[in-house]
Order: C-alpha cells, then sequence, then structure tokens
C-alpha cells in the first residue's frame, strides 16, 4: 500500500524526496494542488475544503498513511482528520516543534510560515505542549513560497526575498529557526545567509519522515523486504500547472514520471472518506 | 505516571538527561543495575534475566512507558518485551538506526557498540530493516563501557582507550558513525578527536528521547499542563554501588537525588510481569 503526501503545491515534495530516502521501499502517491496553490493567504474553512478534497481523491486508492506536507493545511485540519482517520496521519508542524526542541540549548526558538500558520499558532502550542519552558517567536512570510512556486529563477532576487522577509528577526536571540513551511528548504541557501551560521535551521521535511518512519514502525507498517530496495513506481497528481513540479521532481527521481491531472474544483466532496456522513 | 528507563549502570543516564531535557513534564523513575554491569560481555540469557529483573522491579510502581536505555539489553530482549507489554517499549537501537538513515549522505555507516550488541547484529538489522541499501561497519569496544563505568578521571587515558578502540576504522569510508552504547556520549569528545570531525555522530539518547516524545504524542500519553514546568521529582534505584551514579545525576538535578538501593541478586522474577505465566 502506498503513503500518501498531500500539498498545496510543490512545496511537499521536500517532504516527499526525504521520504523516499529514508524510505525506500516505500512506494507514494503525491498530490499537489497546484491550481490553488497558495494556501497560505486563504481563510481556513478554504483550506479544509481543498484539503478534504485532495484526501478523498488519494483515499479511493488503498493508502497506509497519510502525510499532509503543508504547514498550513495541517495547522487547519490535523486534529480533525487523525480523530476520524482509521490510518496515521502525519503533519509538518510536530515533527518541526519536536527537533526544535531537541537541538535548542537556549531554549528560544524562532518559526516562519505563511501567513495562514503564523495566525493559527499551530507552532506555538505545538512547542509549549512538549516543553511550557520554550520561548518562541513567530514571523510570517508571505513572499516566500510563493516565490519557489513560481520557480526560483534568480538567485539575487531570492537572497533579497530572505533579506526582506526575515528583517524583524534582527536581534532576536533564537538559536534555533523553525522552516515552518515546506517550501522553505528551497531557500534554505538563502535563508542561512541572512539569518548567519549559529542559528540552527529545521526543516520539517527531513523530521517528518523521521517521524512517518516511526509512526509506521510502532505500528508494524513498515515495508519490509530485506532486499536491496528496486527504484519504486511513485505517482503523482496535480489539479493545475504541472511544470514546475515535473521540474522538481525529475530532480530526484530515477524512474519516469508518473503525473495525472485532477480537477478538483468540481468536486463537492467536503466529508471525509472515513466518515459516516 | 512515570516513564520507567532502566540500564546496566550509568550509561542510561545519558537517555534519562535527554528526557528530563526534551520533556520536562515527565517525571522518571530509572533503574541502573550498578551490581552487576557491565551487561556487554555476559551471555543473553543473563542480560535477559537481569533486565526482567529490573522491570519487574518498576512495574510494581505506575508507569505509563518503558525506555530501555542499554543497547545490551535492547539488543536481547526488546521484541520479546513490545508483544507483551500494555504500555509502549522504547529501546535505543531502532532510534538511533533512523536517525543515522537520516543522517548519512554516502549511505556508509559505522556502528561502535559492547560485545554483546556488535554479536547481536542488531544494529545492522535495524538499519536494513528500514534501508537495504544502505552498508554497514560494525565493531565491538569492549573497553569504552567499563572506563565510564568507573568514572572517567584521566583525559588522557580517556583519548588513549578511544584511540585503541577504533583504530580498525582507519580508512573505512564512513560518514556516520552510531554510538551503539549509552556510555559513549559521555566520551564523544574523545571519540570525536579520534574520528575527525567530517563523520556525523550519532547519540542514541538525544534520539531515543525525540522518539519516546513522538510515540507518547500518539498513543495520546504526553503529560500536557500547558503550564511553566516545575523541576521534577525523579526516582534512581541502583542494586550496587551509587557513587558513579550520584556524581552523574547530581550534575543535572535541580532537586535533591531520591536515591534507593534494591537488592535485585535474591529476586527469582524472570518473567514479566504482563504475561499471564
Amino acid at each position: 500500500m502506498r503513503i500518501g503526501v498531500i500539498d498545496s503545491g510543490v512545496g511537499g515534495l521536500t517532504v516527499a524526496h526525504e521520504i523516499m530516502r529514508q524510505l525506500p521501499q516505500e512506494p507514494l502517491m503525491y498530490f499537489g494542488d497546484t491550481a490553488r496553490c497558495p494556501y497560505g493567504p486563504r481563510p481556513a474553512e478554504e483550506v479544509r475544503t481543498f484539503t478534504m478534497q485532495m484526501i478523498a481523491h488519494l483515499a479511493q486508492q488503498r493508502m497506509k498513511a497519510l502525510v499532509i506536507a503543508c504547514n498550513t493545511a495541517t495547522a487547519v485540519v490535523l486534529r480533525e482528520i487523525s480523530q476520524v482517520a482509521p490510518i496515521p496521519i502525519i503533519g509538518v508542524i510536530d515533527p518541526g516543534a519536536r527537533t526544535a526542541i531537541k537541538e535548542t540549548k537556549s531554549g528560544v526558538i524562532g518559526v516562519i510560515g505563511t501567513e495562514g500558520t503564523i495566525r493559527s499558532g499551530a507552532y506555538e502550542q505545538a512547542l509549549k505542549r512538549i516543553n511550557p519552558n520554550v520561548k518562541v517567536y513567530s514571523l510570517a512570510c508571505p513572499e516566500l513560497a510563493p516565490f519557489v512556486e513560481a520557480g526560483i529563477s534568480n538567485e539575487r532576487e531570492a537572497y533579497e526575498i530572505a533579506q526582506r522577509s526575515l528583517s524583524s528577526f534582527k536581534g532576536v536571540p533564537i538559536d534555533t529557526l523553525i522552516l515552518g513551511c515546506t517550501h522553505y528548504p528551497l531557500l534554505s541557501k538563502y535563508i542561512r545567509a541572512v539569518i548567519g551560521e549559529q542559528v540552527k535551521l529545521i526543516s520539517s521535511a527531513e523530521e517528518t519522515a523521521r517521524e512517518l518512519s516511526v509512526v509506521l514502525d510502532y505500528k508494524g507498517l513498515l515495508a519490509s523486504q530485506n532486499q536491496p530496495a528496486v527504484p519504486l513506481q511513485h505517482k503523482f497528481f496535480v489539479s493545475g500547472n504541472s511544470t514546475v513540479m515535473e521540474q522538481i521532481a525529475r530532480t530526484f527521481l530515477n524512474a519516469p514520471l508518473d503525473l495525472e491531472q485532477v480537477n478538483l474544483a468540481n468536486q463537492t466532496v467536503c466529508t471525509l472518506p472515513w466518515t459516516n456522513s
């Protein structure tokens, strides 16, 4: 059975890539809602509807776990879905929060994300729930995700956007910065240059893949053939433009890209496949 | 309810310390079998009996999860206990293996541990089960754990022992080294000096605490008061000498040390409290 991965667009590919790397025996199916990306500035109810539509599509296939590889969608729907789904649901917020708690020495943690993610306060809640003693500085960076979705074409522009976005962190004594949007690892070079070498950057991507591995393991759901892994055929769905998706996906796939376009806009699915309603 | 942590001696305090740091709301009880340490060179059946005795003692109190903070004991009893226990059982081998898989770029991983751990092949199995493509070099270092249990008194000697123990890794192209014994993080300075800066050291301690956090979270077992954590009163048990235990434990406790000596040698418990036999 496949692991489902959903995102507002291409950002979640950083998570998918890490899952492929850390769990090379697990076939994936990825849905990127490229027609309606970004989710960051949208109202929560809209994000909820769009996310449910993607999940409903993937649930038509057999799926043993679902990764919500979008911080905005995780902030809005994770708790609700976890309560009804018969399969493990992994968001990107708890893994990042847990790792930041492991990494910080000073206990002062920064979080950057979309407006939706930062507005929800989801990272602050996740951090304080595990360790109420940490101090959290959150900052919305609305320019960053759309810039990645457009394809990072200009290095200089990337650096300037990072600098502009992070300017209010100047003088704030964080020792750990959570990249609270799955697009941001694709900009980590520029974020690193602005924020300095002394701050540890936490990528949700790596940590979510690791946490997925823990959960699958404790649930007895790991694929284990105990033989050298062969390249798997992963499946990709997009709701709109597929150009940037193809660009990024090809760079980490050894196999031909199996990509399908699905129109979600006409779907009226607003409840989960697992609920009885 | 407390989290139980058991070890052959003081090595598991590195794990306990990390749990206290990453999960400051969770009270612990720690059992160090200092009368019969080290476990490394002992036959598996003996390690099994000793471990069961410690678990039986802790199970008399209420315990919501158990961490087997000793690689040798994890290698011998983890699977057996996980199958019968009604609470989550966390070993130190899977967390280290999973993190090494996350960290390695070359896919060539080194493991050092006691004779018992290395002989069991437990790390190699854990690594290959998750990613069959990794290459693993294992090395028993029988001198290291007893040296820590004796109290690290001499820096020069520590460096020489590390150098002697790791000499056969010369020329082996690992980029990641698993410290496959909970005593080893206490020697990481010397191991780092011998093995070089370019090799990433994986401490089971940090990673086990993080994995415990994931498992408690997914099982809904996290203590969450959502208020600044007060220093907790942790409990410590030893079966023999408590000098080194007191030395190490005091350095990371803000509260008086609550330590009790328990004679395990007379106990005939060889089955788990959770089995029906």
